[in-house]
């Protein structure tokens, strides 16, 4: 991955500011390659100024030399802040950008009390827009996590006739995706059956699964810190046909969603094109979130799918297409893939078959 | 466990507020049970408003009414702060606390503009205070929690001979955490072997765990929604006369530690007790972290046990030990329990074998 160049993007992007703090640290990670829990990253016009402290000093060094990240590195245990305003005057700026969405109001406070003389400029999703638009290199990180996903799966289906506990098929599905070689779940994955599937984000359960019922399977992995996304609905046996009107309209819904992601359109136009296919199967009411959200460095990123969503789909996203119906107290049903925009219209992350009867 | 109850103790910590917007959500979970992603809850002086949006309608019903948290639940797909603003105006609430400390600059930007006529009070850590305070039957997650590590440690360690990769290494003992209970880990375990064990937060890697080197394992899980944490350091076969020092130091300070803890002591006066035992042996500039932090519905909270924490301990505390020394190039030591301070002092919750040699 170009880490090193990312920085020279940003700081076409920082408009009047002399410089820019980032703080939330899953920006410094795409603009230094740091991976730990403790950083900040000043970047000047000219410079820039990397702050952690005495865990990670090694590591720091270690990750920004391999990152070809040219920013200086200080060590302090304590007075970090202290260290980023010294700096801050040393460079002169006066016009300091911080990250409206990641600061607390406490932090920013902070700011104020210790980089005196500066003035503070909120900046929002800054670092974030640069990682909507994926290189090559990260489509292939997410791409390789999908590829265990749709693995795992495929795994894991065969011993939903045995019928185990939500819980424990929700740790098998765990177990191969990381024999696999994914590094971490992208989030605890979900496994509602019958009943638990109307809930979107139901928690697996000690509940055994069983057969002629919904079973709604929503799960991850991260590849060198990239995510993957991907939901399926099967039932072991036949579900019923209220159940299986469901799934067509969904299918139905996730298709004409997926078709409608190109570079130029709409977010807001994708969440229709899936929304209308609800509605007019009269089931508007029971799909009860956005259609979908960016996929990369984190599990949820810009752009949303969504009817409020402002954003425009460009080449190099990768956003899901999720979308779902749920009845409570009979059940829910949600098919969703990973896509990146390519020249060729949404090309698919995740590939693993919709059959809903297993 | 008594959830219903703490909104009535929160309520006594409110001085001159009207009411308090908590919107951290794992404060939320305790004051309410609900487990999701995505809420509010208003606490006024004599009335409650829970607010989440769609996907949580029915789970916030049941956990909400599992725990007796006898707020209103309001359930809104957009609009979540104008529903809130409503409320505080039926109330007649003029001075409204918001959390400094979990609210970002732009969302309290968001609440100034929303919430008109009303004086935004910045809290820092109230609900966090109470959580220091564990319950009994909190305690008794935590101790569970614990013990499935403990057990857990017990089972991996017989694998190193074979000389396993961290990340092998790793997945074992997450596996072994899960098959026993766990719900999930606490945070990436960390298998930091040889001159990986160097660095305090190092991440697994595809390194081959040899013979006669000091490996680091420092892990927890997670019991319906609470932590444990604890750190060993062994070796298959003698890892030589350097790391045999560095080892008997730490178990030393860890010992120290461990033992300075007890109602009514200084957090801080914990840390000097543990690093004096390093700094006598002459390797204080190797512990380059604090020497513990709270631990409970997160693996990092109050109180800090740190020479710059101004808590003191007092009963029901769950704190960590966990001295360190860190030779870059050569490996470091880690030793670390998870304590609660009792009318005995501390009482360990881990109780895993100390010994280096396996």
């Amino acid at each position: 991955m170009d880490i090193g160049s990312r920085m020279q993007r940003l700081r076409s992007t920082l408009g009047d500011l002399d410089a820019l703090l980032v703080t939330r640290l899953v920006n410094i990670r795409y603009l230094s390659g740091f991976t730990g829990s403790a950083a900040s990253l000043l970047i000047g016009r000219e410079a820039a100024c990397f702050v952690s402290d005495g865990r990670y000093a090694e590591q720091s060094r270690e990750q920004l030399g391999a990152a070809g990240c040219d920013a200086t590195i200080e060590i302090a245990s304590g007075g970090a802040q202290e260290r980023l305003a010294r700096t801050i005057t040393d460079w002169g700026a006066r016009r300091l950008g911080f990250e409206a969405h990641g600061v607390t109001w406490a932090e920013h406070r902070s700011f104020s009390e210790t980089f005196a003389g500066v003035e503070l400029v909120a900046t929002e999703h800054t670092v974030e827009q640069l990682r909507q638009v994926k290189e090559p290199s990260e489509v292939e990180r997410i791409r390789a996590a999908c590829a265990i996903g749709d693995d795992a799966f495929s795994e894991i289906v065969t011993l939903l006739p045995s019928g185990p506990s939500e819980q424990e098929l929700a740790l098998e599905l765990e177990r191969a995706m990381r024999e696999r070689g994914a590094e971490s779940t992208s989030f605890d994955p979900i496994v509602a059956s019958g009943p638990n599937s109307a809930k979107p984000h139901a928690r697996p359960s000690t509940r055994e699964i069983g057969r002629n019922e919904l079973v709604v399977l929503d799960f991850g992995c991260v590849v060198d810190g990239y995510c993957s996304d991907m939901t399926r609905t099967v039932s072991v046996g036949d579900p019923g046909d209220d159940a299986r009107r469901v799934f067509d309209v969904v299918l139905e819904s996730q298709r004409a969603g997926r078709h409608a992601v190109a570079d130029g359109v709409a977010c807001a136009a994708v969440d229709t094109a899936s929304r209308e296919v609800v509605d007019e199967a009269g089931f508007g009411e029971l799909f009860t979130h956005g259609t979908g959200h960016g996929v990369g460095l984190e599990i949820h990123e810009a752009p949303r799918v969504a009817a409020t969503a402002s954003d425009t789909l460009a080449f190099g996203h990768v956003v899901t297409v999720e979308p779902g119906v749920y009845r409570p107290g009979v059940g829910g049903v949600r098919i969703e893939d990973t896509v990146v925009v390519t020249p060729h219209g949404a090309e698919p992350l995740t590939s693993s078959s919709k059959e809903l009867v297993l």
